[in-house]
C-alpha cells in the first residue's frame, strides 16, 4: 500500500499543469468572448486548434487511452491525476488534450469492439482529433435510468439495419466536426432481458436522421461541446456492417465506455472542486465585511476546511477505483466506480456551492466559472445513470457480501 | 390563534388560481417560444399586455400594496397566499398582476417616501403598469453583504447630485419599459456609520449612465425581466429634488422595500416548490423502472413526504412573518422576515432538486421549468442579503433575548 | 388567520411558567441526586408528590384532556404551548401536572372507549394521579412499524380472554404505582387485515404476566418513568369485560391515543429544544477561546440562528396540527400530525446536538440535561411509529391530492 | 501508488479476525452480563485476563507501538487495518490486544519522552498489560478546546512539583488497575503562549489526589474502561523527577500521543461502522413490513449504499493519514490526521444511526451494541479536540497553501 504518486505521474502532472497554466487558462477569456460574439456557433472556438496542436507537440495527447499502440498507454491510476488537472478548466482542458467526453468513451468502444473498417473510418480520425462523435442512448419518452426501457427500434431488413426512434442528450451532436453517432436500440425485442439491445454506428448525415435541437443544462447551452442533441431517427438505414460489437450485446459493449467514462468525469470533478477552493480562498482574502477579511471569519473557515476534507476523501475514492479497474478489471471494479460516481458529484456540488456563496452575486453569474462548474456537478448526478440506480446496485452487492465477522 | 384563511382570502385565492389556470399557465409555452425566436428582446413578450389588461379587468392588480388608496389594500397576511399562487409561474404570473420585483419594492418606497413630484413622475405610471424600474444597490467591487461597503459617490454639487460608481444586479435595467433607477450611494462619507448613504431617483437615460451588459444567473439570461444590469455611472447629474427620503437615511428607506420584498420572494418560492411537487408527482406516476411506477417506490415517496413536510412548514413561517409585519410593523418583524428569508429558499431548493432528480435529464433541461425554479431559489440565498448576514442578525437578537425560564 | 396566543393561553403560559420556575426547575437537582442514591428505585422520587399536590392546588392538572368534565377542557391548540413549557424539564414537569405519557394516552382511550367499570377502576385513579399505567403494543420478535405484524394472541376462551406473547417498550411498567397494562393483540386472526387486533386491560399483577426487565435508551435507564418493560404474557387470563373498545377495533381505538400522544411529544420537544438554546446561549457567553467569547464567534452564531429558525418553524407546525385536530378532528388531521411527528424530533435533535457541541465534554455527560434531551428526541424517531412509516403515509396521501393548478 | 494491503498485513488481518471471531465476539455477552451483575465494579471483567493471555500467546500484543524493541514494530499503515478489526467490538477487542486508549497514548509518550526511571516504573508494566493509566488534561472550568486555557497549577517548590486544580474526562481513572495519571498543567505562567504547560506523572494514590466520581456519556457509565474520572488535585506533591518531557513542552509532548491517538480512534470507528452495516444488513433480511423484507425496500437500500460509500471513503482517508504519518512524520501529517478526525466520527455516526433506525426500538436499547457505538462516535466529535478546533487548523493551513494553478 502506497499513497504517493509515482515519479512518472509526478512528471506528467507537472507537464499537464504547465500546459494548463500557460495555454488553457489564458484561453478561457478569449474563448468565452468568441462564443458571446458568435451566438450561432456550435463547436470549438478557433483557438482550440492551436491548443490541440500544442498539446500534441508536447506529447500530451490521448492520455486517457490505456492501449500503448493507440493511446498514451497510461493506466487508469496514472491518468486520474492528469484528468483532475484538466478539470480545472473543463470546457477547454480536456478537449485540448483529446480527452473529452463523449469521444473518449466512443474511442474506447471502437478500439475494443470496432471492426477494422469501423476503426479506419471513425477511430483513426477521432484519435487524431480530426472529427468528433456522439453517443445516442437516452430517450425522452421513457425512464432511461432503467436501460431496459430503451425503445428505439433497430430492425433487421436484409442488408441493412433500419432505425426508428427518438434520442436526446446526444452530447456534441451539433458540432460541425461531429461525423458519427453510436446508437443504442432494440434489435431483438423477443430475446431475454439484457440481450435485446445492440449498438450501431450511424453517420451523422444519414438520411432520416434529424438533429431537432439542443437541450440546455440549467440555462447553459453548452455550445462549446456541441450541445446536447435531440435526434429523430426515421427509417434511418445503415449497412449490416454498422453493428458495433455483438448483436444483443449492446449493454455489455456500452459498459466498456461507461465504466471509464464515469471515472473520468469524477477525476475532472475533483479538479473543478479544487478550482472552486482556489477561487474562494483568493476571494475571501480580498473581501472585507464588518471590518474583517472574510478569510479570517469562522463561517468561511468552516466551509474551507470541509471543502478540503471532502475533496481529499473524494480523490482517494477515485484513485482507488482507478486502481481497481487496472488490477481487477472494469467489471469487477464496478462497485468502486459506482461509489465514486455517487460521491464525487455530491462533493463537488457542495464545495462549489460554498464557493458560489463566498462570491455572492458574482458566484451565480457567468462572470466567473463557478455557476457553470456547479451545474456540471449537478448534471452528473443524472448523467450516466442517476445516483439512485447506482445506489440500488451497490446495495444489492452489499446484501450479498459476507461480513468479515459474524456478529448476529 | 387561527390557522384558517379568511373567507376574503379564500375568495381571492380562487380568483387568482382561476386567472393563473386560464391565462398564465397557457401563456407559458407561447411566451417561451417568443423569447427563443426573439433572441435580442429584453422585456415582456407581447402577450404580457393582454395578461395585464385581463388582470386589471378582474381586479387582480397591485395586490401587493397594502395602501387602500393606491393598491388593493390587502394586508401582508392576505397577500401572502396570493403571491404564493403567482409563484407557480414566476416569470409571468407576478408581472401579469403588477406584483413583480423590483417594481413592487420601488413602488413601496415611492409611496412612502416619494415627493409629490416623484410620485407623479414615477409612482403613478408604475402603479398603472406603464413603465418599469430598477434598484441599483449592489456593487461589483465590494462585498455588498455588508451594506456599509457600498461606495458609489453621490456628491453634492450645487443644485445637483453627481453620481460616480458602478452597480450591478440592477434587475430589469435592460427592459425597454424601464424608465428609472433608484440608486443607493454615499452622500456623506464623513457621517457616522449608518448615516452615510442616501437614495436618489435617476432617469435610466440620464447622460453618463451606461448599461454595460446584463449578468446571467446560472446560464439563464432572464430576458423576460430585463436581465440584471451592470450600470456605469460617470458624472451622472440629477437635480437635488431627486433625493428619495432623507439625506443619510438611505439604509432606513431601503429597508422599507427590503422587508416586504424579501417576504414576497418567500411567498412566491412556496408556490414554486408546490409546482415542483405537482410536477414530480405527475411524472412519477407515469414513469416505470424495474417494473414498478416510480410513484410506488420508497425512495421517491420519501422525497415526496419530505417535500410536503418542508413546504407546509415554510408556508407557516412565511404567513407568521406576514402576520407580524401587519401587527407589529416591518421593523419589529425583521427577525421573522430574516428567518423566512433563510429557510424558504433552502426548502424550495431542496424540494425542486428532488423534482429535478425525479425528471432526470428532463429536469436539468429547460424543456420543463424545474431548472429555472431551482436557480431562482438558489439566487435568493444571495440576493437581498446572503443567508450569512441574516443569520448574524438573528444570532445577535437571540443573544439578547431573555429566555422563558432561567435554567443555568 | 391569527398567530397570536389568546389571552386565556397567555394567562396559562404565565402560570405554567411560574410553576416550572418556582417548583420544577429547583427540583431537578434533588431528584437527580435521589435517583443516584437509590439505584434500585423505579418510579417517582418522593418530592414528586409535593409537586403534584402543588400543581393540583394551582389548578394546573390534567391540562391535556380536552373534556370539560374530566380534564381542563383545553383544546389541543390551547394545550400545546403549555405542554411546550413542561418540556423544558421533561422528566419532572409533565408528570407533576399529570400530563405525562403513557398515562395521558391511556386516559384518553379509557375516557372515550372505557366501560363504566373500566373508567371507575382505572380512569378515575389515573385522573387523580394515584396510579400509573402502561401501554403494551410493540413486540421484540417482529417489525412493529407495520402494526399488522403484532402477534400476541388474545384467545377467546369462554368467559375469559387468554393472552400469550411477549411485549417490550411498555414504558412505566416497572413503576410501583403502575396498576394496569393496555395490551394490543390478535383476537381474530382470520378476519380481514385491519380488523384482527383488539385491546384489553390487564392488571399488572395478573398471574402469568411477568415483567422480565427494562430496556435502556442509549444507556439511560429511565427509572424516573418506570423504565421500558419487557413483558411476558403466558396464559394470562382476564375476564371478557376487560375488552377495551370493540373487538377487532384495536387499531382504531389505539389511534385515539396515538394522534394526541404524538403531538404532545412534539410540543414537549419544542420546549426541550428551547432549553437547549437557552443553555447554549448562556454557556457561549461565558466561555472564551482564542481570546473571544464563543458567543461572538461566527460558527456559534450560525448554530444559534439556525436553531431559532428551526424551532420557530417546528412550533408553528405543531400548533397548526393541534388547530387541525380541534377543527377537523384527529383522523382528518393525521397527516399534519405525521408531518409534525417527523419534523419536530429531527429539529430538536439538530438543535440539541449543537448545544451539546457548544458544551463539549459537559454536553455529552449527564452533568447537564443535554445528552438526555438528545436521546429523547432520537427515541421519538422510532417510538409511536418510525419516521419511515409516517413518510409512507404522507406520500400516499400526497399522491392522491389534486394539485391546485394543472401544470402538466 | 498501490491500494492493496501487503501480504504481511493480510496475514495479520486474518489472525486478528480469527481472534476476534473465536474469542472476543463470544465474550461480549458474558462480559455484559458480568457488568450487569456487578454494578459497583469499575474495570475489566475477569474474562479479560484470559483474552489478554490468549492474545499474547498468539503474538497479537502491543500492535499499536511502532517501535520494534517494545512493540510489534508495525507502521501506522500496517496497524490501521488491524485496529479497524478490533473496532468491531470496541469495549473488548482493543484492550484484549493491549491496544486501548488511553494507555496506548501514554505508552507512546513514556516510550519517547520518559526517563529510564519513568519507563521502568510505568511503561514496562503498561506494556505487559499489568497496570493501566489515565491522562488528565481537560478541565471542567474552562473551554479546553483552546488548550491554552488549561489552568491546573504545577508549582515549582524546591524538590517537588505541587499540583492544584481540577480535571475531568480522565478516562480509566476509576479502574482498580490504574496506577498513574499523566497530568497537564501550568508550570510557567509567565512564559510565552505555548511554552507555559508541562506534563508530570502522578501516582493515582498520591496524597491530595481525589477521584470524585465518573461522568457518563449519553447515559453510559463506561465502567468497562474505568469510567471518566473527575479528579481533584489539592496540594498534590510529586518529586521533580516526575516531569515528563521538557519543562514548558507540555503541548509538544502531548501531541506525540494525540496524533496517533486520534488516528487509532478513527481506525476503530471504521470497524464500528462496519459492524453496524453487518448488523443492519442481517436484520433487514429477516424483518418484513407490508409483505416485503426490509432488505428489498428502496429506502433501506439507499441507507445501505450510502453506508458502504461513506465507510470506504473514510477508510481510505484513515489509511492515507497513517501512510503520511509513516512517511513524513506525525507533525507534517497533522492536517491529514485532523481531516480524518473530523470526517470519520461523522461517517460512523451517520452509518450507525441508520443501523439504529433499521433496528427500531432494538436499536436504541442496549440489547444490541448499536446505541453504544453511536455514542462512541458522537463522543469523538468532542474528545481529543472538538471538530471546530480541527476545522480552524485545516482552514488556516488551506489559506496558506499555494494553489496548483493560478486562476484569479
Amino acid at each position: 500500500m502506497d499513497f504517493d504518486y509515482t515519479d512518472k505521474v509526478k512528471d506528467l502532472q507537472g507537464r499537464v499543469t504547465a500546459f494548463m497554466q500557460d495555454y488553457v487558462i489564458p484561453s478561457e477569456e478569449p474563448i468565452s468572448t468568441w462564443f458571446a460574439e458568435n451566438r450561432d456557433e456550435w463547436g470549438a472556438a478557433p483557438m482550440m486548434d492551436d491548443l490541440k496542436a500544442e498539446a500534441k507537440k508536447q506529447g500530451l495527447w490521448n492520455l486517457f487511452l490505456p492501449e500503448d499502440s493507440r493511446g498514451a498507454g497510461l493506466s487508469n491510476l496514472e491518468y486520474a491525476p492528469l484528468a483532475e488537472i484538466t478539470g480545472w478548466s473543463p470546457t477547454i482542458g480536456p478537449e485540448a488534450l483529446n480527452c473529452s467526453a463523449p469521444d473518449t468513451g466512443n474511442m474506447e468502444i471502437l478500439s475494443r469492439y470496432g471492426s477494422p473498417e469501423q476503426q479506419e473510418e471513425w477511430l483513426k480520425p477521432l484519435l487524431a482529433g480530426d472529427i468528433r462523435s456522439c453517443f445516442s442512448m437516452t430517450e425522452p419518452a421513457v425512464a432511461s435510468s432503467d436501460a431496459n426501457n430503451i425503445a428505439l427500434r433497430i430492425e433487421d431488413d436484409g442488408d441493412s439495419w433500419v432505425l426508428n426512434g427518438r434520442k436526446w442528450w446526444s452530447s456534441s451532436a451539433l458540432r460541425r466536426e461531429t461525423k458519427v453517432a453510436l446508437v443504442m436500440g432494440v434489435t431483438d425485442p423477443e430475446a431475454e432481458v439484457g440481450k435485446r439491445h445492440s449498438l450501431v454506428c450511424v453517420p451523422i448525415d444519414a438520411p432520416g436522421l434529424t438533429i431537432l435541437r439542443s437541450t440546455t443544462v440549467f440555462g447553459f447551452d453548452d455550445r462549446h461541446e456541441g450541445g446536447h442533441g435531440v435526434l429523430d431517427y426515421v427509417d434511418v438505414r445503415v449497412p449490416k456492417s454498422a453493428l458495433l460489437g455483438p448483436r444483443g450485446g449492446g449493454f455489455a459493449v456500452a459498459q466498456s465506455r461507461l465504466g471509464p467514462g464515469r471515472i473520468h468525469h469524477c477525476m475532472r470533478l475533483i479538479g473543478m472542486a479544487e478550482r472552486a477552493v482556489a477561487m474562494m480562498t483568493e476571494r475571501a482574502k480580498t473581501r472585507v465585511t464588518w471590518g474583517e477579511p472574510v478569510a479570517d471569519q469562522g463561517v468561511f473557515q468552516t466551509w474551507l476546511a470541509d471543502a478540503r476534507i471532502q475533496i481529499n476523501a473524494a480523490r482517494l475514492v477515485v484513485l482507488n477505483a482507478a486502481f481497481k479497474m487496472d488490477t481487477i478489471g472494469n467489471k469487477e471494479a464496478r462497485h468502486e466506480i459506482a461509489a465514486a460516481k455517487i460521491m464525487v458529484p455530491q462533493v463537488a456540488r457542495d464545495v462549489i456551492d460554498r464557493a458560489i456563496q463566498t462570491f455572492g452575486g458574482a458566484g451565480i453569474s457567468s462572470d466567473f466559472p463557478l455557476a457553470y462548474l456547479y451545474v456540471t456537478a449537478r448534471y452528473l448526478q443524472v448523467a450516466d445513470g442517476p445516483d439512485e440506480v447506482h445506489r440500488r446496485s451497490l446495495a444489492r452487492a452489499e446484501l450479498k457480501r459476507v461480513p468479515l465477522l459474524k456478529v448476529m
